[in-house]
């Protein structure tokens, strides 16, 4: 069939006004939040409903075009880049929270809506959605999903899977199932809700969702630790687990993070010090008072230069604030700013911080560290210029060592921001060719012509290693 | 090759004293704590390496002859049962507890390890694993894994699954993959590791699991509650919950169950009541206290008739103890005991205990219903006798409605047991013909000839929803 006429089927399936080709429509959709990804779509459509994504995934089938669902394009591994062009398909209609179930602790959402809302709205019924992504503001429910999206809170709450109960979704053959329900227990059949999880929009296109809430915490305290060497600071995170307390944040800024935070927010961080920690315990009063009490005094004895308990609600927002803008002052502090994401078991951050500051030494690189030092978490971003290609290809190369280094010491080439196609190079690293030959044959049981999101996860060609301004295909 | 030949050849691999063709291995491997349903394997072999259980697997997809991996066959859904002969492949050898983690809060077992020895392993280092089975004195870890079992305290710490962190496998075409790690934290690809959860051994065979630990929780309380109607009982679940109050342990018995325990274990039950629940919860002590205060008060508006709180372990201990004997009791108390795993969303707990009733009237069957009421995760048990054809057919019958009635109220056919050869017929009801094709190309992609316990889970044919005595292959 020709162009024209399946545009003209899209249309009739969405309306007019949310099948989109104009070429503000189709840049727009070009590129998430990944810097040096590039490829544009054909065409951009806007479902509102599961039926509506059923029917465009069978003109999509019949024809052989890929499809590409996205929210609010916050991915950090161009995952929602359309690298083959095709459609993609925006969720921001489909933005209602269905249901909010007292009794049995669970919210169903369709996928569009802002996790931010989702947060906001089950608060107000006393619950409690703890994945607290950075992004949040803005990402959307259904790619926090798509991706297994972490946050802040994964070391005491778990992440994105961990709240995932059940699922509506459409398969590339047009076929729309459903998986789980609002059930603490069912293994009838193979778990195809989490799997769903983290899988990129690869195997299925998620329509809709049923999450786990739990009570919401009674009360929550916050507190800052400095640090003059960055091996004390490692070590107070070891220390804290040890000690068998289990905060619900437990994040790490090094000195190069500091200044750009401080340089971008000026909160009055004191930028002399080697690095810092934000401490976060929720629960009942008694007992988050009683854990600070013991954190305080593991940090005091491992020399913290300066420890600040927030003692108001301001004070608290104003300690996350430091955590909370990181991304944004990264990224306006240079013209390119890559952000990683390799993970490890939590008792090797202080390995892995020695490694990183080593490669990027070595390198002649600029590159700042913070994460979620509770999960084993790193964020090594690497600020750097694209347009200077000598560099980029030291960033390149320092990068490779790193997702090295954090797989020698057990860890993962991405511990929450996904393959995409930033990270698909290293899978094999990661999973061996045994491991390589499963995921394909899943990809295969799930999507036999590849066309949901294809690209991802599996790496091509070297070619694809950089799509960089890749031309829209005709 | 000749059946003589290959036997040879699976000595060799393992050694003559771990390959045993001899019928008391063959009889004592055809059945599992399933009752009716029974199937002869060919060989029983017991692997003491994952280079070995490579070995016998890759003789097994050359020659084509299923494998069924077991561990100490406590399941209760036949899904150990030999249903195609072949291979059984016991875990009894690979039964080591190789690392305990302090820093990451992470085990490294064997799949042969006893649950109750995991539990006693980790408790001496102040750790917690928390699944807590009703078979755990018995079943391996390994068996728990494949079947993603539940237990008793899934409400406030999940289920098994929640705590599988990273596995190595044996696949069907004797590749060996590791998935995952001691990472809170890992995106990368898809989650093959809790795919593996619950997948039965149709998919892979686990050799090796790194669990995800947590604190020892300080302090634990338990209560025994007992009341006059079987509403007010389910009433009490859901005010509980609805209080936000997470305990650990929420289970119910019904006035049957009660009635069958005490005559098995004199523990002086109050069997003229209408039904108990036994309320367990743990953490810091203070807060213990006060959340057994508060439920005790619910309890109390409810009308409860009787409230028992263990002011000393060995009061605790009695109190589950009519718990834990339930199942040993009730298997003994007639010819034939049927358990199932009906689970609802745990707001329909009294829906779905008057519908039990109803049915069990209507086919004039008896059925004693007890469970996990925290997980909406009940186990209506027909008391029977198999030699009696013709209740046998009313209790399939009303067993057959007990699933729709689950299904209907947004449950499932099975919450912790696992589909085996048990629930099977039931699949295509819970997941529609569309998942039911997905769930078998998934299987296709993991084993694409059908060797890995075949028969299970996707059913087949009127002749195999009873496969007893089934006789052993030539």
């Amino acid at each position: 069939m020709s162009a024209s006429k399946i545009i003209h089927e899209l249309e009739q399936i969405v309306g007019k006004k949310y099948c989109r080709t104009d070429q503000e429509a189709r840049l727009t959709h070009s590129y998430d939040a990944t810097p040096l990804f590039q490829a544009w779509p054909h065409v951009v459509v806007y479902p509102q409903t599961t039926e509506q994504v059923q029917a465009l995934m069978k003109v999509a089938h019949r024809e052989k075009i890929p499809v590409i669902s996205r929210g609010s394009g916050t991915n950090l591994g161009a995952s929602a880049v359309p690298v083959q062009g095709g459609i993609v398909m925006v969720f921001t209609r489909m933005n209602k929270i269905l249901e909010i179930d007292e009794k049995n602790l669970t919210v169903t959402v369709q996928p569009g809506v802002i996790t931010r809302q989702l947060h906001d709205a089950v608060e107000a019924h006393s619950l409690f959605y703890p994945p607290d992504l950075g992004s949040m503001a803005i990402s959307t429910i259904g790619g926090n999903i798509a991706q297994g999206a972490g946050g802040l809170r994964g070391l005491k709450y778990g992440t994105t899977t961990d709240y995932v109960l059940g699922l509506e979704a459409v398969l590339a053959n047009g076929d729309i199932i459903r998986t789980g329900g609002k059930l603490t227990k069912n293994v009838s059949g193979y778990d195809v809700t989490r799997f769903l999880v983290g899988s990129e929009g690869t195997l299925a296109i998620i329509t809709e969702a049923t999450l786990k809430l739990l009570p919401k915490p009674a009360f929550q305290q916050t507190m800052a630790v400095y640090f003059s060497g960055l091996d004390a600071a490692a070590e107070a995170v070891s220390a804290i687990i040890s000690a068998r307390i289990i905060p619900c944040t437990l994040e790490f800024m090094d000195q190069g993070t500091m200044k750009v935070v401080e340089e971008y927010a000026g909160i009055g961080l004191p930028v002399d010090q080697k690095a810092m920690l934000i401490l976060e315990q929720d629960g009942p009063k008694e007992l988050v008072e009683k854990d600070l009490a013991q954190m305080e005094q593991i940090c005091q004895n491992l020399n913290a230069t300066k420890i600040e308990i927030a003692k108001t609600g301001k004070d608290r927002i104003k300690i996350l604030e430091a955590r909370r803008t990181t991304l944004s002052a990264l990224a306006r502090a240079t013209a390119t700013t890559i952000l990683e994401d390799a993970t490890v078991p939590r008792a090797s951050i202080p390995a892995m911080i020695r490694k990183i500051t080593e490669i990027s030494e070595r390198y002649n690189v600029r590159i700042c560290t913070f994460g979620h030092a509770g999960d084993g978490n790193l964020h090594p971003t690497c600020m750097t210029d694209s347009r200077n290609q000598d560099e980029l290809a030291r960033v390149e190369k320092a990068f490779a060592e790193i997702f090295n280094a954090a797989l020698e010491l057990g860890g993962t080439i991405t511990g929450e921001h996904g393959v995409g196609l930033a990270k698909a190079p290293y899978m094999k690293q990661q999973w061996g060719i045994a491991g390589i030959h499963l995921l394909n044959r899943i990809k295969e049981a799930f999507d036999p012509h590849h066309l949901l999101n294809p690209g991802k996860i599996f790496y091509q060609s070297e070619e694809e290693k950089t799509c960089q301004n890749r031309p829209a295909h005709p």
